[in-house]
């Protein structure tokens, strides 16, 4: 098991988890490019977007209601971006499926 | 109805349209800020992600299949990105749930 977010999901490797479920992890970004970031991750290791289908693209709904209800709880509801990039070229730098959750610029 | 994205849908405004089935249309950004930069929304009028509830989060599924089929269509599967932003804080400029697909940058 190589792929650094797969090991974060098993706690083989540490990380700033705000959220868990059997379906989806949250934790902080390390390289922050907003006042809060925080990555959306399946446990299950899917690559890319392209690799989604009619099932699995479940996850991606299931994403952005964690990602709703995570602007509540941090009280960002009046500004947050999800950004999901697909591919290097897109800038994707891990190969398992993640959204980006950006958001409390007011509130710096 | 003065919402300018349920205008297009209905084709009261002009867009160019690439894609529409009875859930979304996809026509293209008229200030792109990537060589392909598309808007996928929804018909129904839905303001932001704030909105959307356990029914209704369906469609973020719907419009990331769509998504990687206009990747594959265009031929740009190896670089694609997905952002929602919710609220005028974040850049959501028209509040009608919408998702920008931009890409192409290797083509350019």
């Amino acid at each position: 098991m190589t792929c650094i977010f797969c090991q974060i999901a098993v706690r083989r490797l540490p990380a700033d988890i705000l959220y868990e479920d059997d379906d989806l992890i949250v934790f902080k970004e390390v390289n922050p490019e907003a006042p809060i970031h925080l990555l959306i991750v399946s446990r299950v290791h899917i690559d890319t977007l392209n690799s989604l289908d009619e099932q699995s693209v479940g996850l991606m709904a299931k994403m952005v209601l964690v990602a709703k209800r995570i602007a509540e709880d941090l009280k960002t509801q009046s500004g947050y971006r999800l950004v999901i990039n697909c591919g290097r070229e897109a800038g994707q730098v891990v190969l398992h499926l993640h959204m980006h959750f950006m958001g409390g610029w007011r509130k710096k």
